[in-house]
Parts: structure tokens; sequence; C-alpha cells
């Protein structure tokens, strides 16, 4: 590419600050980095001037001589599920108020898009990163991070094989299981599992809550009954015709998306969810209870999960070793209007 | 912050690749930052090695000597509404495909925020940024950032008085226009207009598409039908009660969730949406089309602002200037259930 008309940034100097205040260079650099030795309004004079200059702080090189940089990273899988979304705000929240700044990466289970952006927060020095772990992230892949000094918290999804690193998800086995014994105390014997990534911790432990559930009621495990590597609305809508060949009368979703792209298509063929059949989802976003029918779901505890693995990150980095390294969120079944006994 | 017992990151100089596989240090660096100056099979050696060996690629250092960095940061307004969720996934796939690394802010209207993240992005030298500006950014603020070398498009809102910088936005104004002359259309004469900021063009813009709407259909302005500052579906809800205190037959939202929050509180009140009172929306998210009763709204082209403002600054960054530097998607209205005449 061609970069030959681009201007060069302008850059004024630590000691043009320092001639024109009459003090050290290595005062200024302290002041504009905001050491304690620096008297506050030695500070404030740097700082008003740089700022006056267009000093633009240069970090790149200020960094290789610092341990701390406040840049903290948060990955996550798909910030067009709600989830996510909803995930990623409380996680801000709680680090905008320790004065980190945050660089968002949103890689869609594009495990090379995770790479490149980690190999960015490694180069640049971040202190941190809350990650959830696309699909093919392998043990190594953490360990490396925190050998290299980026500290890291996994959330929602765990790393097979990793147990020592900080964790903190909902209780996903649990949960899907909760939802399958609402299904079954109604009365329903022929339950679809519709979603989820095979690949991945939460898509394997809610199928296993669905197996559970299924087995302590003593109901035989139907595979044409399972539908996995599904994960979004969209998703959901293309395989209902699918799922609803096989007569189940209830749907335990994945996740909400599933289930309202679910929900969508049987309104379309004239059926109605919660009555004609049951639907379940996962999560509890903001759009499951303002849906008609409201949506039986469980609630996913995203900001609680996003709070708390946010203070574990900031606590750590002021060299707090966490009381708790893997924390379960206890899910919840919030009752609503999808879900009844079976038609007679 | 006690950092003291931080492990230095461990790393490996280029001496030590260059040694190994017997060629300068120079042409390790080199091939490390993919020059074509390198033969494809010595860049794959030293790739090979450097990744086998677990070096870290210096690009803090790097970046001091090289003009491109391959980082550019996207900054939006609030991920939590599905408009921005979708023009950043826009966005993000036309980056993707350029090998950008992308780096995200959600500010939030945080101006602090939204200055934390681009300081960030100037001291770490990043290429471009596209950027929602937050409510109170100056036309100083930006071209702050153009004048250091950060390529900027800006999308969704202006800033006033910067005429100069790449603009990709929907036509704000003649879309509310529409929406308000559909309802009127209809029959509908006592319409609220709610939600959007005063501080922001988009807010502006709207307000000023639904006065023209009603100007030119002889229909006086009704201070007491203007509700402003709110943005969310909760503040849709929370001022549902205060908008039907007016008594008005239609009301056109600034947004799809300020609508769908208004939409639902109809709904618990034993009013029909688009029966006893009609609702307009604006963006035209996904969950518009999915809903019962299906919204009526305004098609706002974020896949497509998205797209066109990512080829606009990737175009930049290979040196071609922008053909067209703002660029107005012209909007669509898209009729659903949610409006109908007035009742009788």
């Amino acid at each position: 590419m061609d970069v030959s008309s681009r201007p060069p940034p302008k850059r004024l100097t630590l000691a043009m600050i320092a001639e024109r205040l009459g003090i050290s260079t290595a005062t200024v650099s302290l002041a504009l980095r905001s050491s304690p030795l620096v008297a506050e309004d030695t500070r404030k004079r740097v700082a008003a001037l740089a700022d006056e200059l267009g000093y633009i702080y240069n970090r790149s090189a200020a960094s290789l001589r610092t341990a701390r940089t406040n840049i903290v990273g948060v990955v996550v899988n798909d910030i067009l599920n709600s989830y996510f979304a909803e995930l990623v705000a409380a996680v801000e929240t709680e680090l905008v108020e320790h004065q980190l700044t945050v660089l968002l990466c949103n890689h869609g289970d594009d495990f090379a898009r995770q790479r490149n952006f980690l190999e960015t927060l490694l180069q640049y020095r971040a202190d941190g990163v809350i990650l959830v772990p696309s699909v093919g992230t392998t043990p190594k892949d953490v360990t490396r991070l925190e050998t290299a000094g980026l500290s890291t918290v996994l959330i929602a999804r765990e790393v097979p094989g990793l147990d020592d690193t900080p964790l903190v998800r909902g209780d996903d086995g649990a949960g899907l299981r909760m939802a399958v014994e609402h299904l079954i105390g109604l009365g329903h014997r022929r339950i679809a599992f519709v979603g989820g990534r095979s690949q991945s911790s939460s898509g394997r432990e809610r199928r296993r809550g669905y197996e559970e559930a299924l087995e302590a009621a003593g109901i035989p495990i139907d595979p044409d009954l399972i539908f996995t590597e599904l994960m979004t609305r969209n998703e959901g809508r293309a395989i209902t015709d699918a799922v609803l060949a096989r007569k189940p009368t209830a749907i335990a979703a994945f996740n909400d998306l599933i289930a309202l792209g679910i929900v969508n298509e049987l309104r379309r063929r004239g059926l109605e969810p919660g009555r004609d059949v049951s639907v379940t989802g996962y999560d509890d976003i903001e759009e499951a209870s303002v849906w008609s029918p409201a949506l039986t779901t469980v609630w996913n505890g995203q900001q609680e999960v996003g709070r708390r693995a946010a203070a574990m990150l900031t606590g750590i980095l002021q060299g707090r070793a966490p009381e708790q390294r893997r924390i379960l969120v206890t899910p919840e079944l919030r009752l609503r209007e999808s879900t009844s006994a079976p038609a007679a």
C-alpha cells in the first residue's frame, strides 16, 4: 500500500516542553504519566502546555519502559447476540470505573480474528484481557498470554484442559437441565434440543443438562430430536421445519435467539407457541421478557458474570490473587408464556 | 498498583532468529512484516521459527519505524442497540477482509471514554478510525486525529461545522419525514415524536423531518407532542404514560427500540398497537420485522452505511481519495402491521 502521501505525525519532544517550563525532561516524562514523584502543580503545568501544543504522548515508546498501560481487552463471540452485548456492557461499566481503556474484539468464532486481536494486545503490552474463547482455542493459546504478562480471565466458555486460569461463567448444565425438567413436569416427553456448538463448552454442557434431565425421568434420548451447530435467530428459523418434522411437543433451545426464531416460524405456520408447541430459551436477554408470548427461559446471569469477571481482573492487576479461581453463576428458570402442558 | 510480581515478557531478539537461519536481522525484520522485498520461502521459514520459539513481534518498537500498523478503530455509541451492533458487524466484515485488526469502542455517549480510546489509537499509531462521534465532539477533536495521521471516517452522526471529513450516514431528515407522511396519509393529525438527543445530528435531523412533514400538510407543530432525550427501549416504556396523556392517535419514534418499548407498554394497557394507536420505528433492526405486530419502520441502511464507510477508509489507507466525501444513504419506508388509519 502506498502511504508516502501521509504526513508524519507531528511530534514534540519532551525536551521542548522541559525547556519552556525550565524543568528536566525526566520530570516532564513522569508528569505525563501522572507519577506521584511529581508535584501536582508541576503536573498540571506540563499537562496544560502539552495540551496547548497538541502533544501526543508516545505510549509506544513509553510502554517499553513502564509496566502498566491501563489498557484491557474484552473479547466476545458475537455482539449481534444480545447476550454478549449485555455481557460486554456489564464488563465495561466495571472496567471504566477503574479508569481502564477498553478495547473490544468481536471474533465471530473465527480463531484467526481472535489471534490477531490478542497479538495486538501483547504487542502493545495491554494489562489484561477478558476472553470468551473462540472455538479452536487451546490451553497453550491462553497460557502463552499469561506467560507474556497479559492477565487473563475467561468468561462464558471453558477451554478444556485449562484448570488454573480464572473463569466466570453460568452453570450451563444445571440451567438447561432446569428448563427440561420444567417441560417434563408439564407432561412433555418428546422434547427437542436445538442449537449450540459441539466445539464449545456451553454447547456441550447444555446438551449434557438436556440429556441428564431426560435420563433422570426415564425418557430415552432420541438423537433424531437433537439439532446442533446452530447459534442465531435465522438459524433457528431455518431449522424449524426439520424440527417440527420430528413431532416434538416441546423444544428446548440452546439460546433465546434460536428460541425466538422458532417462535416466529411457529406463528407463521399458524401454530401458537406455548399452546401448540412449548418453547424454552436460554440467557434471558432483554427481548425475551417483552415478546408476546413472553419467553420461558433460563437467566444466565450476564450482568453478574460480567461484573465478577471484571472485578476479578482488576483485583489481579492490583496484585490480589482471586479468592476463588472458578466462579459458576447459578442460573434461574424464568417461567413465562411460551410453555404449557402438551396439547391433548 | 503493585506490578513487581509480573514476569517480564519473554522476548527473543531478531538476532537469534537471524543466526539460526543464517540470514541478516534486517531480513528477519522485513520478513516478519511480510515485506515484498523478502522471498516467500524465506518469509515462511522466519515465520515458522518465530512461531516455534513463541516470539512476540514487538510492534511497539516496530511502529516507531514503519508507517502502517494495520490496526483500525471502530467507535460506536451503544452496542446494546442492535442498530449499532448491526453496523459494527457490517464494518468488521469489510475490514477483516482487508487483513485489518479491529479495535472496538463502545462510548455510550460518554465523551471521556471516547477520548481515552482515541488517545490510545493515536499513541499506538493506528491507521484509521470509523467513528460515531459522541455527544460533545467538536470539529477540533476530529481534525486533531487527522493531523496526527489517523485517517477518520464519520458514520451515523455529523459533527456540526466539520464539512471535509469523510462521512457516511442515512438521510435522517428524509427518513423520519417519510414515516410521518405515511401516518398523515392514513388520516392521523395528532402525531407524537418520541426520542433522540437534541445534541446529536440524528436527533435534530429526524425531528426536522417530523416537523417538515407536519408543516407540508398544514398541521401545526404542538410542542406538547414532542418528547426528546430518550434512546432506549426502557426509556420508551417509561415515557409511554406521558405520551398517551397527550392523546396522540399515532407515535413516530426516533428509533426501533423506543417504538418497541412503547408497543410493549400499549399492550400492557390493553391497547392494540396498529389499531388503537399507530406506531412507527426507525432503523429496521432485525427484531422489527419479527415482532407481532411487525413494526412499520424506516430502513436506515446500517449494512450499506457500514460497508461503504469501511470501503472508504480502506481506500484512503491505500492512498485513494474518496470520490465522494459525504455519502447519504437513502432510507426506505417498510410498511408492516403497527400502523393503520386512526380509530373512529
